[in-house]
This record gives C-alpha cells, structure tokens and sequence, in this order.
C-alpha cells in the first residue's frame, strides 16, 4: 500500500479540501452578518464596531464590495504583520508563545529538511537495495527511505552523521528559544500592571481549630509568621450556588426565547410539555411557566445564598492570604509554614479568573488517593484504547472491507476507490477516537484536584500526549504492521519493541504523510473556518438576541485550546524528529503544516480567541521537555533499526546521543525552569519601591478586597461576561471606548486592515 | 555446590571467627592500656581519665583483677541500657538514626521469617518436585525454596499472599519509622541550642560586578532584598594555605619521632636522607632538618597568608550570609533571588565543621559538567567493573582452581578444603573488591561539587548502592549462573532479564548465605575489634607521645562510615525483601546480622565514635527510598520467577505491587521529606520570638563573627582538635570538668558501667 500516486492522490483529496475551507472562510468573514464570528476579539476590545449599521439594508447582511472580494487572501499578510510586542499586549503572552511553538517548528525543520533532502535521498535512492532483492513489497517511498540502504552498508554513516548534526541543532534551537521564551516571561511579568495575585498567596488546608473560625485561625497565623500580612479572603463552598445560578441562566434562555416567538406572531402563545426534555407531560403555557420555574429558582438561590453567608460549615479550609508587599507574597509562596508539611499549604494565587473554584477543598490524603486512582485510570484509559483502534484499522483496508461487506467488492476495486480507501480512511478512524478524548482527559484532570485552570489544560496536555504517542504513533506503527505482517509480534518478547518499531518504522512513512495531510493540513483548515461558532451564533442570533448586548454575549470568540492542541504539534515534532534520519522526504510535510498553522494560529490569536485567564506562558517547560522526549524517542528508534541494519559497531555512537540529550534536558531545567515557577524576589523588591515612589497613598487592602471572591457571589447584576469587561477597563493599554476606532492607533489600524470593510 | 553441610561448615567457621574477634576484643578491651582505643568518646568527653595513673606498675598495662573476665560480655547488655533521647544528647541525632536503620531491619524482618518459616517452608518442602525431576542438580536449601514447587501448582497461591502481606507489613513499617524519624528530627532542630548555622545562609555564584568588591556587592545586594540582613563572612581560597599547613603538621610529628628517638638513646644523633620518601639523597642530621625545613615551611605559610588577606583574586564568589533572626535565614535559604536562576544561589549553610571547604568556588556551569563526567563515570565503573569480579569468581571455584593450578588438585580434593573453598572463597573475593572501592566513589562526588560532608557522604552512599545492586546482587546472581549453565544468555535479549534473574534467585540462595556470613557476621565482630585503630595508637603513643594532650590527639575515634556502612545495610534489605518470599531460610541469617550490628554499633557510638558534624538525620530519605527500591525490585524479580512457573494468571495481581509501592513512596516523600530539606517559618519564629525573650541583649553579630572562617585561619595555636572541644564546651548537656567523673550523673553513670575499672 500507499505508493507514489495514492499519496499523490489524498495530497489532492486533503489539499482541494483544505482549498475549500480556505475559500469558505474568505467568502464567508467577509459578510457583515458574519463579522462577529470572525472578529469577536476586536468587539471585545471595543475597537470594532457592527458593520451592519449601514443605511443599506442588504449590505447589512451580504458584502456588495467586488473588490474586497479580489483581495481574499489578504488576511494572510496581514496575519503575519503584527509585531510581536504588540501581539503580546494585544493577546497576552499565552498566545504570543503559543504561535512561537510552530515558529520553533519552522526553525528547526527547515534546515533538517534541507540536510535531510540534499544529502540522505541521493544516499538512498542510489543504493538500490530493495530492488535487487524482489521478494519484498516496497514503493517509492520506500526507495527514498533508510529501507533502500542494504545491510552493514557504510553507507549508513551518513545516517549516523546526520542524527548527530540534527542533535546538536535541536540543542541549539531549543536552548535559544527556552532562553527568549524566559527572557519574554520575566518582561512580561516586570512590566506587567499591579494585579491581585501579584500580592496574593493561596493557602489550603488550614488545620481546624476547635476555639477558633477558619478565618481567625488563618489571620492569627500569617499576622504571627508574615510581617507583610495584610488581609485574607476566605473560600466558600459554592457549588451548589453556582449550578443554581447556572440553570437559573438556561431557563432564563428559555424564556427569552419564547417571548421572542410570541412577539413575533402575538396570536398564538407558546406552550412546552413540563416533563423530561419537554417530551411528554403536561402542555402548559411556556412563558408563564418559565417566569414561575426562575422565580422559584430565585428563591432558592436568596436562601442558598443565606445558608453560606451564615454557616460556619459552608466555609472550607482554605484562604487567599494578602500581604502589604509582592516582597511579603513571593516569601510566602516559597516557603514551607509549618512542621507538619501537609497542612498549611502554600502557593502562588492563580490570578482570580484562573482559579478553579470547585477544586479548593480536597484534603491531602485525599488529593494522593485521587491521583493514585488517575495514574491508574490512565493506564488503562491508554492502553486498552488500542484495540478499538487497532479492530477498526483492520476493517478499515480493502480486504477487511471485502471481507466484512462482500457485495462492497466491485465498488471497491475501482482503482479511485481503492486508492481514496487507502490514502484516506485510516487517518479519518484515527481521527474521530481523537474527537472525543480531550472532554475525558480534562475530567480526569480535574478529579486529580488541581486549583487552576491553566494547572488543569497543562495535565490534560500531559495525559493527551501519553496518549497520543502511545495510541497514534506507536500503535499506528506496531498494530498497522502486525496486520500486515504475518508474524505478528504480540508472541514477541515485549523486550525487542525498539528494534521492531525500528524496523517498521520507514514502512509506516506513507501512513504518516497521508496522517499529517488529514489530520494537519485540512484540520488547521477547519480550524480557520470556526464552523461550530459560525452556526452556534447565528443560531443564537436568531432566537435569543434582542439587545445589542444580547449579541454580545452570544458571540463566543472560545480561547485557544492549549490542552488538546500542544500535544497535537507534538506529535508533528515526534513524527519530523523521527522519519528526519529515516525518511526525510516526510519532512516537507510537516513543514507546511507547521507553516500553515503558524499563519492561521497568529490570524486566530488576533481576532477571534479571547484566552480565559493568562498564565504567562508557564507551560514553555512542559513544551520543551515533550520535544526533548522526542528527540530522545527517535534516537532510541534509530538505534533499534540500525541494530536491524547489522551496523552494530555504531550503537555505542548512538548511545552517547540520549546521554547527552538527557544532560541538556537537566541543563536546561537547572538553568530556565525556576523562571516559570517562582518569583524571584530581587524583582519583588523592585516593583515594590517602584510602586511605593509613584502611588505612595495607595490603598491596597480596598484594591485587593474583593478580588478573590467566588464570581457566583460577585454582584447580582454583573455576570461572567461583563467581569472580564472590568479586567480588561483596568488595562490603560487598550482603550475601551466603543464609538472611536481611533482610540488606539495601531490597535485601529490593524483591525482596519483585518476588516476589509472600513 | 552448596549443601547444606557446606553452609554448616562456613557457618562455622565464621562463627567461629566472630566469636574469636568478640573474645579478644573482650580482652583487649579490658587492658588499661588500651582504654584510649575502646573509650574515646568519654576521654573527648572529659568524663573519664586514664586508668594508668594507677600505683601499680603492672596494672598501669594489664588489668589484673580477674572478675572482669568473668563479665566480659557486659558489654551488651551496657550497650543496649542508655535511653534513646540520652543516646541522642550523648552521640548526636545522625549516630541515633543510624542505629535506627538496624533496629528496622529487625522489626521488619523478624515478623516476616516467622510468617515465612511457618506458612512457606512447610509448603516447599511438602512439594518435592525437585526430587521428582531427577535430572535437575539441587541441595537442601533448594527444597527449602520455591524451585521444590511445580510449574503451575496452586501452591503458588501462597507465594502470591505471602507477597501481599509482605508489602503491607513494609509499608506499615517504613511508615510508622518514617514518622518517628521525622519528629525525632524536628524535636532535635527546636531544642537545639543557638547555632552559627541557624542564622546563616550560603550564597554561591555570587555575579562579578565591575566596580564593587564581593564584599560590597553581597552587602549591597542582601541589604536591598532582605530586611533581616545582618553580616556577611567571604571565603577566601585557602586550599593551597591548606596543604601547607597540613604538610607542616607532618614534619613536625617527624621532629617529634627524631626527637624522642635522641632522648632514649642520646649518644647517637638520628640522621635520615634527604631524598624521596627517605630512601635515598644525602644522609643529614634529622633533627636539624625538619627544624629548618619547618622554619622554611613557616615562612612560606606566613607569605600565602598575607597574599590571601590582600589580594582580590583570592576572594572566591561565595559569602556565608547571616540573618538578624532564624526567620530571615529561613526565607533567603527558601527563595529564589534573581531572575537569573544561576546566580546568586542561596542554601542553608552546613554547619561550620561540616563545609567542604575546597569545592565552594565551582561556577555553575562547570558544575553541570563535571556531574556529566560523573556520571558517566560511574556508569562504566559500575557496568564494567564487573568484568574482573566474574573473572575472579570463575577462577575462585574448583574447576577454576585445579584448571590454572593442577598441582593443587591433591589438596583440593580433600573433603574439608573443598567445602571451605566452596563457601568461603566466593565472599572473600568479592569483599576484596569491596574494600577499594569507598574512596574511589567519594573522590567521584567531591568532583561533582557538593559543599557540605554531609552531602558528599550522602551523594557516595547513592554511588555505592547503585554499585553494590549491579554488581553484588545481579551481578553475582547473573555472571555465576552465567559460568554454571551452560546456555549462557549474554547472547539472550537484554530484556529477558527480570525472568532469568527471577529463575536463578533460587539458586543462589546459598551463596549468598554465606556471603551474609562473611561479610555480615564476621565483618561486624571485626568492626568492634578496631584492630587499625588499636595499632595506630599504639604506634603514636610509642613514638611520638611526649604528653597527655598528645595522647590525647594519638586516639583517633573516628565516625561512622555513612558513605560505605549504609549502602551495605542496604544490600540486606534487599537480599532479605527478595528472598522472603523465595528462600525464607535465609531470613534468620539476616536477622542475626541486624540485632548483631544494632548492638555493636550502639556500642561502639557510646564509646567510640566522635561525629564530625552533625547533619540532624538527613540521611533518613535516602534510607527510605532505597527500601522502598529494594522493595520494588523483589516484586518485579517474583513476578519475572513466577512467569517461569507457568503462573501467568498471577502477574497482573503482583503488578499490583509495584504500583502501590511507588504510591506509598510519593505520598511519603510528599508527607515528610520536606522535613528534611526545609525549616518551617513556624518554628523559625517561634525560636526567634522566645530568644528575644529570654536574651534580649544578645550581640548576635559578635557571636556570629568568627563562626564561617576557613579553619585554617581560625587561630594559629588551634588546631582542628581543640576546635571541636569547643564546640562541646558550649553544650551546658555535657559537663567538661576533667577531673570529676560525677559532673553529670547519668554520662558518668554509663561511663562507669561502661569501663569496668572504675
């Protein structure tokens, strides 16, 4: 399977597809009716406003503009044209390094590519093993892999010269970036405005005390061990308020729907069934019943309301512990309080909109139970996912077809067909298990008990990439051969698995190519097109939106999902680490992958993503650590296959590169890590005298009163949306006046150019 | 080979040979003259003074009264009397731990042989599949085992629950000891008296400023970031003053021989040459010469003194920081300084006498160097060092033997010289080996950089556990199998490992019997013996004792061997985890080496040792961790054996196993490593806050002045000796008046018991 042309046919298939996307999306960003799907963030920010207030009543829904049409590919550019200082002030220095991971792509591959192209193809394409010995099946792509290189050939030499030079080259990459990466981080947070958990220290497990409440005990402790203390602000269990609050919001959906029906033909009042999802029940009418359902709701909500502010239980054993100082806060937060290290637990407070409220009040032994029992269920969850996989592949090829669906056959065997089957359905199975598993890996992550958001998409990253190398890179490259071959290798010893992926690993390049078209090219296309939000939106629009914040609310620009997506480019490093050696004609591929989704992610970042909360890119360690696997994975795979090549004297050259690759892992740890998880106080010291210069009559313990309440409880009029308004009224970067495009003169000018109806 | 008349016949003669070392140990130490040698720890305590002042000539030298011969195993019993938290104000907390981990091999163990002995060997020995398939050569000792049980049998079920309850039982120990340690700890560090370190903090890497001294810059920089900043102490590099001085020490004790020599016999002056190590070069008047060479040497200190005290360069990067309160120490140690994680480096300073003073000055990035090199050092220390022992071991049989030597065959086919060569032979050549190799690996770890003792013997024991488990354990257990059978699996799959280990472990049950005889039994009643010391002291006292303070210096007390006596523990921890299940007949073996060392180890940190730090237990995680290894390595080994037994069904139910265990080991580390590594604000404050209290005009800077300075600068009539007097004359617990024996009831109490010629 998978020679030349079926690759060259699903290149067709996956490039026309991704064509498609990209010309939906020019077409359809460009109608003002759509202008809040695509631009959301710049709605947001307060710099663009409805093109729909035209006097025109059509171009208020369609762009009449020919023009405007010509010029469809102009986002591209303009994606690119954004500094990245800007970008950083724009969106948050989150999304600035997150684009930078397939900028690091880039850098890495294209030289790789270059070395790989010019010097390992001629090496293997003229050794011409494989077509001496016949009784092998092979294809082209085979003829310009490592397969092609006969065995105990000196030939391979130049393999081994190449693994050092693509060694030492990730070294220097990785180095340079971990150092910018750092470097941006440790700017960001100096210059970044005064915020509450700047001063803020979250504690947990607060031992009770039988004389005291939970907030004396914590105030006499930290005011006896802190000199800086200055206030706390304790938690309250409020998750039933909150899911109260929560279907308060849907019936109030409801209604509103309704009352939109009815207004727009008043003859006939609307009626719903009260029972199971309006299935069955009695018919009532609909908006009545609704204002009776939210009052009781209301109801419910005041007296629940009451229980917490009044009950000493509903308080849980944890505080947000403020002090005068960043100085006061970044001592806490690095030094353990008491003897006893499981209580009195203190860290960096997540800043308010990060925090995961639901989380706070796991107890110790019971947060080691819990992750016990994930550790577990990720085992599992990882490896016994492989059969499904591994059954369904096997259907999935023309004989497993045949075999299962007999009068398929002649459809089948038509030469398109067979190829389409080929090229295209393994990636497409592989890819609907994806689909679901992020939603499971978050909920095991949030089970595992960690207090953040940003803590929580970093463990699901974790999790997803265990999975995905197990799953898609190694169980495509086992599975797929041991169907293939007739020695299935489950018999095998479990001990020789690197030298028999090494070996089926250049089979398994055409897999891969076809893999990362599917998966990356038409993927990061669909991407751009935000299909889900487009329909969602108008949706919304067109049933529930009668105020102009009403349509406000209903965009939904999302945020960059770092949990699913990192572990994704992941995989493309894995992938472009492992076949650069073995076969480097993927590499081209990747690249283009990698190009094209830097192109749409920094297109995303700047006018849709609305990022939740900003962690000031703490997950660079995580990112280059996954990349330092892989390196380290595709030196060990290479290993296993040259042992297979009978070049056996090279496997102590080999050896010395996973020694060395570890070694700089520690290196760089040592020498950047620190930067992302502690706050050194040099630069507390600074910021504090350089606040007490120029605000010397702040008033801290009022600015930081309220910053740490539970948002169930943070005003009855304000909701989530118009909270994340206030944060960003605090920021004098970004001005937030509605009417005036020119407020901000390169915010402006950018969205003037993104929109092309200015 | 090993019978059960074979083990008979070794354990008789290392019993034996214990029980010859105890009996002249019973002997000597009840001489007069060798009171020094036995009971050095009251002489430095100044609780008990020389028997020799006696009237009697003889008695000054032979103790006559016969009594004390009867009760010459008084020893134990007196050993075993002092209370713990005594033992702790007597020898320090580090000597109390350590006999601690004997004392928890035996709670460990004895439950575990019982269990065994009653439950495992009735079921092995019932079994007889050995004697079924008569083609297999077996002994005794394996129908003990689990080889006496049939492939598949339902006996195995036993095996299987007698791993579980193991588990448990450990856990359940490890536990219980983990916590007890840990109070221990944080009771030692509270009611410790004020100390130099308590208050201080090491700064490494201090960054070279262009206009500012070190001196200037540290005080700059601490007083800006650190409220508590009181005084900083530099370090000069004084390793080249070191080596003088320690030079100038050797040829003065030379002068003193001479010179004693001339008094005895005054007519001839003594001469010696000139040349290298006195063998040959012109032949001159000793005492003449050293005096003159001491006179040169004294000059050429003076001038590197003075070059030292002035010149710049000498300053190294590194300040001892002190703090005006604990709490201030404690947050400096804990936190991070600068944005730059490779400057500016802030740790707990060891205590005074425990810095290792010549490695204070490594930049950071030669650091990560020199633990590269090291490391792969040591892996090829440890994987290649295998090579000469399994030579050496395949020599040490009688094949080997009568094949290199054929001459000796008469000899050694005689029945009591085979079975002696057989059982003792093997342990003798590995215990050589043994012998050289502490240095080596302590010389490895002050490459790596450690600053404290403390750590050096901490990061040595690692090295030398990881040595002994190679090439001990595996290896003896691997490379013999290797030489008997004949399918020798070097050509195997490396990753067969854990089932061949796991089905030779039975088979070597007997040698390693032997071994713990060997090494454990007679090693230990050699141990008590002191036989380098006893003739060391003597030697010294016979030639260059003129005074008591002299002899006084003669004694050398030594300190326990942390670096090469724990890893060694640790080996039977490890043949005792394994072989529970296995072989239990080797348990009892075990046990007797634990309660043996428990009580000639608490005997000899009563009498004998003198600590040279005190490091408050750190140790105690590694001791910990490595169980737990040990632990996982017998579950893996079972599992691999059980798999050769066909009890495949089992496996899943022992991968339980490891999985627990490594869960107890996070949630353990978690609960009370930090104990170990951090000093809570809590009790900092709370020492602070009662100090203010109870000494509130104490002049902290005076005391702390002199506290961080290289020894050799301390004074110039000091020697190290005096310094640790010191030391103990500030601990008001132990009274120094030399002369009266009843200063402190309960030390003079034991000191009297303890000697019997009171």
């Amino acid at each position: 399977m998978g020679s030349l042309s079926d690759i060259g046919l699903a290149a067709g298939i996956n490039i026309l597809s991704a064509i498609g996307f990209l010309l939906a999306f020019a077409f359809l960003r460009l109608q003002p009716i759509n202008d809040r799907v695509y631009f959301p963030k710049w709605y947001l920010k307060g710099t663009r406003s409805s093109p729909r207030h035209s006097s025109n009543v059509v171009s208020k829904f369609v762009n009449l503009d020919c023009g405007t049409y010509l010029r469809f590919l102009n986002w591209m550019p303009a994606a690119l044209k954004m500094p990245e200082p800007e970008l950083i002030r724009h969106a948050g220095l989150d999304s600035a390094v997150y684009v930078r991971i397939y900028w690091l792509g880039l850098k890495l591959f294209v030289p790789i590519a270059m070395l790989g192209l010019s010097v390992l193809v001629p090496v293997n394409w003229t050794s011409e093993t494989l077509e001496k010995t016949k009784a092998l099946t092979f294809n082209d792509i085979d003829k310009l892999s490592i397969s092609n290189v006969g065995k105990g050939s000196d030939r391979l030499w130049a393999h081994l010269t190449i693994a050092y030079a693509i060694t030492f080259w990730t070294f220097c990459v990785l180095y340079r970036e971990y150092k910018v990466v750092a470097s941006m981080r440790l700017n960001f947070l100096a210059l970044e405005e005064r915020r509450p958990d700047q001063f803020t220290v979250m504690v947990r497990n607060v031992p009770p005390d039988p004389d005291e409440s939970v907030s004396e005990h914590v105030q006499h402790f930290f005011s006896v061990n802190h000199r800086d203390y200055l206030s706390h602000q304790v938690v309250y269990n409020a998750n039933k308020l909150a899911n109260i609050v929560d279907k308060k919001k849907s019936l109030q959906n409801w209604l509103v729907y309704y009352e939109n029906k009815h207004a727009r033909n008043s003859e006939k009042r609307p009626t719903v069934k009260t029972g199971f999802w309006g299935l069955w029940g009695k018919r009532v009418d609909a908006i009545d019943y609704y204002k009776n359902e939210i009052e009781k709701l209301s109801i419910e909500e005041e007296s629940e309301r009451q229980i917490i502010m009044n009950d000493q239980k509903a308080i849980m054993p944890v505080a947000f512990v403020s002090f005068k100082s960043r100085w006061g806060a970044a001592v806490c937060a690095q030094t353990q309080q008491s003897s006893n290290p499981t209580i009195w637990l203190t860290d960096w407070a997540p800043e308010p909109r990060d925090v995961y409220w639901p989380n706070l009040s796991i107890p110790f032994f019971e947060l080691t139970i819990r992750r016990l029992i994930m550790a577990v269920a990720l085992f599992f969850l990882t490896f016994f996912f492989m059969i499904p996989i591994a059954f369904v592949q096997s259907l999935a090829n023309i004989e497993g077809i045949e075999r299962v669906a007999p009068f398929l056959r002649p459809l089948i065997e038509k030469k398109v067909v067979k190829s389409f089957i080929q090229g295209f359905l393994p990636g497409i199975v592989l890819k609907i298990f994806l689909i679901l598993l992020p939603t499971i890996l978050m909920t095991m992550s949030k089970i595992e008990g960690h207090t953040s958001l940003s803590g929580l998409n970093r463990k699901s990253a974790a999790k997803y990439y265990l999975f995905l190398f197990v799953n898609v890179f190694l169980g495509s490259v086992i599975t797929g051969t041991a169907f293939q071959q007739l020695n299935s290798f489950i018999h095998q010893s479990a001990n020789t698995i690197p030298e028999t992926i090494g070996e089926s690993i250049p089979m398994k390049a055409s897999f891969f190519i076809t893999f990362i078209m599917v998966d990356g090219w038409a993927g990061i296309a669909a991407e751009i097109l935000r299909l889900k939000p487009l329909i969602m939106f108008h949706l919304k629009n067109s049933f529930l939106v009668k105020t102009d914040q009403d349509r406000e609310q209903a965009m939904d620009p999302g945020s960059l999902d770092f949990a699913s997506s990192e572990p994704r480019i992941q995989l493309y490093f894995l992938l472009g680490l492992v076949y650069a050696v073995v076969t480097p004609i993927l590499l081209p591929f990747i690249i283009v992958f990698f190009g094209f989704s830097y192109l749409v992610f920094r297109h995303q970042i700047i006018n849709v993503y609305n990022q939740q909360y900003e962690s000031g890119a703490q997950f660079w360690p995580d990112v280059h650590r996954r990349i330092i696997i892989a390196l380290v994975v595709s030196q060990i795979l290479l290993m296993g296959l040259l042992s297979t090549k009978h070049a056996a004297n090279s496997t102590p050259l080999i050896l010395v590169l996973p020694v060395l690759t570890i070694w700089f892992h520690i290196f760089c740890k040592n020498r950047f890590e620190p930067a992302f998880v502690k706050f050194p106080l040099q630069d507390a010291v600074v910021k504090d005298t350089l606040e007490r210069a120029t605000e010397p009559n702040l008033d801290l313990r009022a600015y930081l009163k309220e910053a740490y309440i539970h948002p169930v409880f943070y005003c009855e009029a304000q909701s989530f949306g118009s909270m994340e308004e206030d944060v960003e009224e605090k920021n004098p970067l970004v001005p937030t006046k509605r009417t005036s495009r020119r407020g901000s003169p390169s915010n402006s000018k950018h969205a003037s150019e993104l929109g092309t109806h200015s």
